[in-house]
């Protein structure tokens, strides 16, 4: 027989497992790059809340044993999955933080995209040398960010945290991988600076704050935030009156989902396919959230 | 908010676990019947070879923990999963056999859809009164051949395998639901009988023999068969020749089909959407098969 079943061969079962994750823009991105590619693809969203590391571990066997190609984590299980699987790309374990979990010959396999996926985005904002990179957030965000860069050889990277604590256990993390140093303020942090991100949730609706003073922003400085709700936040709508460069978090949402949707099929997603469905997310979203 | 995110409340995970699974028309039937109610339905084949109770445990607890809405069980898992589950429909719990699992509020819960759906299918060819129904085989199909029987009040129901032992068991688990006798052998299962269905895998390609001599056919039995490959096998090609109404293996596997997605959604399952896509997986099968 030369033909397989009812398109089983063209069949991806994916998913995520996190809470709260129902307005997920990730079900949108994978199914329609699968389509692209002439997959039929099913990403299921997996919203638990409360789960202790023996209801992980039950969710990840289903996910070795179930068929699928494996699954997206993301808060609040990102740290709690790492020791439940069987092996860790290196970013993963030196970060000690998982948002990909690909099934490879049956065993589990742990990556992180955010880290790839931040790396890919802001690769075309770096120059050459040089680089001087102020991090604002030491949380999972801020964490996979300083990872991205430090993956780009970018040896200064200024840490800022309102809890030094946290910038002092990333900058300990980073040692290995070239280093970054504890800003003692948001003023250091961006003494010099070439660049500046924002990892923390200051500016995602309905916040509207901003993370740096408007005053420290200026043309020569690049501007990415994390946050993708609203896509223009209150820091990269003044980093924009300042004249500076800015990326938003759409990229980064987009190339996490893009590096994972490869892991888990060995096929290239399209970023255009991704970022379209991506936006038709978050139009219907805003249409919803103004009609409510 | 008044909206969910991308079509996420139309969205329907199902599956089955059994082996070998390859070629089941399951997921194209499945599939189908939801995209003709508006659901994106994934029908997930978990092909699995050996498993033991602590395997089949761990891919139901997947079931049950990562969205499904349910899976079907076919062979050889339909009695080794019984323990494992949390409720027994009285069908299934009669007959010691599940094809159908369904999750509901978290609580795994055993169906037989074998039987409720040759239920569905055989009705049409039954007297309002005075049935006697001869069932060829005592294994898995056999045993939801004669449940289904006996739930339609069929009080005459003559079982014969060629493994006597099979056929007293069967009648034995019957007894409470108004009983059925063991027959001698073929003959006397056919003495006086309105009705026959072959339960066995005899006359299923590449065999092409005949569970029933063609003798013991004529035109007032009604003669149905479990198998489909072929749809019209030598014994309902023997019974058409001799004048007697017949039933193809086709309407066991969409009636079945059509109830395990009733139980799954809660919502009728078109059976010629259904039809229609198992017609096509056997032209396809067929063309695969003639092509080899």
């Amino acid at each position: 027989m030369s033909k397989r079943g009812y398109a089983a061969s063209k069949k991806l079962l994916t998913g995520l497992i996190g809470a709260p994750i129902a307005h997920s823009a990730s079900p949108a991105m994978h199914e329609r790059a699968a389509e692209a590619l002439g997959l039929r693809g099913h990403y299921q969203l997996i919203e638990v809340a409360g789960a202790d590391a023996a209801g992980l571990s039950l969710m990840l066997e289903g996910v070795r044993r179930l068929g699928f190609a494996g699954v997206n984590v993301t808060y609040p299980y990102k740290e709690a999955v790492v020791p439940l699987l069987d092996e860790l790309a290196p970013g993963a374990a030196a970060m000690g933080a998982v948002n990909t979990v690909v099934v490879k010959d049956g065993r589990l396999i742990g990556h992180n995209t955010d880290t790839t996926g931040f790396a890919r985005a802001v690769a075309p904002l770096l120059a050459p040398a040089g680089n001087a990179v102020a991090v604002i957030g030491a949380g999972g965000v801020g964490k996979a960010i300083a990872f991205a860069l430090a993956s780009l050889k970018v040896s200064d990277i200024r840490i800022f945290d309102s809890e030094p604590a946290r910038a002092a256990t990333l900058v300990s993390l980073l040692a290995p991988l070239g280093g970054a140093r504890i800003a003692a303020n948001v003023e250091d942090a961006l003494s010099g600076a070439t660049g500046l991100v924002n990892g923390t949730p200051v500016g995602m609706l309905p916040n509207r704050g901003m993370p740096v003073a408007a005053a420290l922003l200026h043309e020569k400085l690049w501007v990415a935030d994390a946050v993708y709700s609203p896509l223009i936040t209150p820091l990269l709508a003044a980093a924009q009156a300042k004249g500076a460069q800015i990326m938003t978090g759409r990229e980064l949402a987009i190339y996490q989902a893009a590096d994972a949707f490869e892991l888990f099929t060995g096929l290239a997603a399209s970023t255009e396919v991704m970022g379209k469905a991506f936006d038709e997310v978050m139009a219907a979203r805003s249409a919803a959230y103004h009609a409510a």
